[in-house]
């Protein structure tokens, strides 16, 4: 299929629940899945909530991981959004997957940009 | 269905070309986005490519609204994740939709964070 992007919406299910409110962690996990994966980080935004949770973005130049977290029910919902050959989305969500210590995961894949060119 | 966040993924083809190059309107778009759908904006991160193109998130207090266009092919890819029964991602969805003109656009929910309760 001829889509400009790869976006995977990953669901981390029974992660650790400390790490899901850890802001440090967790800016620090997604910004490595981006430079593990092969992205350039081009800018971030990244919060703590009260009484807890957090959501952060990294914009990349193939365009960008987010991620939020909701500690209570240790859960974590992570997108890895990417365009072009030269990055690997499949990488990114593996670190977030190992570094929140997701026990169960399911990712989904959608192509996003189908041109059709028929 | 028990989901935590509602997740919109709204491809946008057919758009006005130069408001796909131009990153004060896509900014400013994306956060009348969020503003008129009710959400609050935490943080944002905008970025304009060479030759063209233009990747932005803007992180709101219930979850992110993410753009990223592609000038040359008159498509934009656009993401509304929003979590709580305060705001409607439908309304972000639909102001970027109008200041992109996009002839064309096809909008799908998929449901984030669904927890098995049974």
């Amino acid at each position: 299929m001829n889509a400009l992007g790869r976006h995977l919406l990953v669901e981390l299910h029974d992660c650790e629940r400390g790490a899901l409110n850890d802001l440090d962690l967790i800016r620090e996990a997604t910004i490595k899945a981006a430079i593990d994966c092969g992205a350039v980080v081009l800018g971030e935004s990244f919060h703590r909530f009260s009484p807890q949770g957090v959501s952060g973005v990294v914009v990349i130049a193939e365009s960008h991981i987010s991620i939020h977290t909701w500690p209570e029910f240790g859960y974590a919902a992570v997108d890895v959004f990417t365009c072009g050959t030269t990055v690997n989305p499949e990488i990114a969500a593996r670190v977030l997957i190992e570094r929140l210590g997701a026990k169960n995961h399911s990712l989904t894949e959608i192509p996003r940009g189908v041109l059709v060119t028929v």
